[in-house]
């Protein structure tokens, strides 16, 4: 294996890019190759079987272009999709939600955890199964978020009407007793001043992408596949199956890098 | 693989006992096996193929008693043995550096770290090599700490004369411009309250051991090896090669357990 390899990250769109951020700055070694399926997004309403076939065509274009590990940084594709596709891989390969799930019983103090995802996440039960095997005595609020993908794939985060649409999808969990938040889908963080005002600062949330770069470091360490520091610098490379403009905008704007290697592609 | 199978730990003494405590705080699901070379201790000034040789017949006492996972919960035995036994053997193996590099990496403001440990561990450069392959602008200062390990060994790690070790130990450190000061000896939380006095408010201490939890952690999740949440308590057991009593009495204070299920054993 090639340490200089590139990693590969997928996602159902942009929403990836808040992982991939993370991993700029702890991993800055790495080559970063990024993949996201905008023109199917979002996967969240979809049936499974569909989401893992989407999944696994986006698999297949990762490992052609020889990455050297795998991060799905995608909950609603981790969720359906994690088990098969590590058992199948010569890779190593890792989702968003263990990472999203031992990060929330580290922070909570009264073990009550809410959990904000796409329609098939919270169907699903991953985080809830995950956190009460780990810690029974936790009590988990789970609420699909659907309209939350659409507005951070349409750019619109930081509009007056994502405003409202977070407070009325949050109604239900507001005035509960949870301590801490999950942001259980990798799309949420580009939508976590308004998350974060809407559950006020007694709420901590999690940001699942983030904590999942930890483990990523750790598997490199763990498999000795980190890069060698090199003379240049790592020639990141993004793919989006989408709007080529809509993906490069929002990338720079959240990324804050100014040139972009950016290739539409189609699966 | 039985997942309630219990997890190794060793060490040449006492001093892995930091790394199970946060073991029973991180994990209290799982059961924790832990063997202690107390009358071989210390480790750190033998020659490299005596603790590897060593290292060796505490790691097959281990697998007779099946565990699932092993941590070598000591850095002079990680230094030495850690690539070979991780390659030997049928199950993850982990050891302490890595994770006290992530760990100080990642604290480190001005990118001057210190490392402390044994004269093996230092020697070998293990720390220095981790840190510079990741991060090449770090700069690092070791120092050896021969005197450590043997007092806290005896169990007089807060006698006055612990303190004027520490205090002459630390003195090349101490007006250097480290920030960071990793705990490069599992022995050495024992002794945290004097270094962190010794060295300053402004100097981070990193608890290699700690840190190697969440990586326990994360491996648990990665191989899907993690304890079901039992209806009994789980059965620690404890193992040493020296004094019964002395291993009891620090333990005890150390863990804060009163019922401990300990065995002298010869290897």
């Amino acid at each position: 294996m090639n340490n200089n390899a590139p990693i590969g990250f997928m996602d159902s769109g942009v929403g990836g890019l808040t992982v991939v951020r993370e991993a700029l700055k702890q991993l800055p070694n790495e080559t970063l190759y990024y993949l996201g399926d905008s023109a199917r997004c979002p996967y969240g309403p979809r049936p499974a079987e569909q989401v893992l076939e989407y999944t696994w065509e986006m698999t297949r274009f990762l490992m052609r272009h020889q990455v050297k590990m795998l991060v799905i940084a995608c909950n609603t594709a981790t969720a359906v999709a994690l088990p098969e596709i590590k058992r199948s891989l010569p890779i190593p390969v890792l989702g968003v939600i263990s990472p999203g799930t031992r990060a929330a019983l580290k922070s909570t103090r009264n073990n009550q955890v809410g959990v904000i995802g796409t329609e098939i996440t919270v169907t699903s039960g991953a985080y809830s199964t995950a956190l009460q095997q780990k810690s029974p005595q936790t009590t988990v609020l789970e609420q699909a978020c659907p309209k939350f993908v659409p507005i951070v794939e349409s750019k619109q985060y930081e509009s007056p009407i994502a405003r409202k649409i977070v407070r009325d999808t949050l109604k239900p969990l507001k005035d509960t007793a949870i301590d801490t938040l999950v942001l259980g889908c990798t799309h949420y963080p580009l939508l976590r001043p308004l998350i974060q005002e809407e559950m006020g600062s007694g709420v901590t949330l999690i940001d699942s992408g983030a904590e999942a770069i930890s483990e990523v470091s750790m598997l490199l360490d763990y498999y000795e596949l980190s890069a060698k520091p090199a003379e240049q610098l790592p020639d990141h490379r993004f793919f989006t199956t989408g709007s080529k403009n809509i993906f490069e905008t929002i990338t720079k704007d959240w990324l804050g890098l100014d040139k972009l290697n950016v290739t539409k592609i189609d699966l």
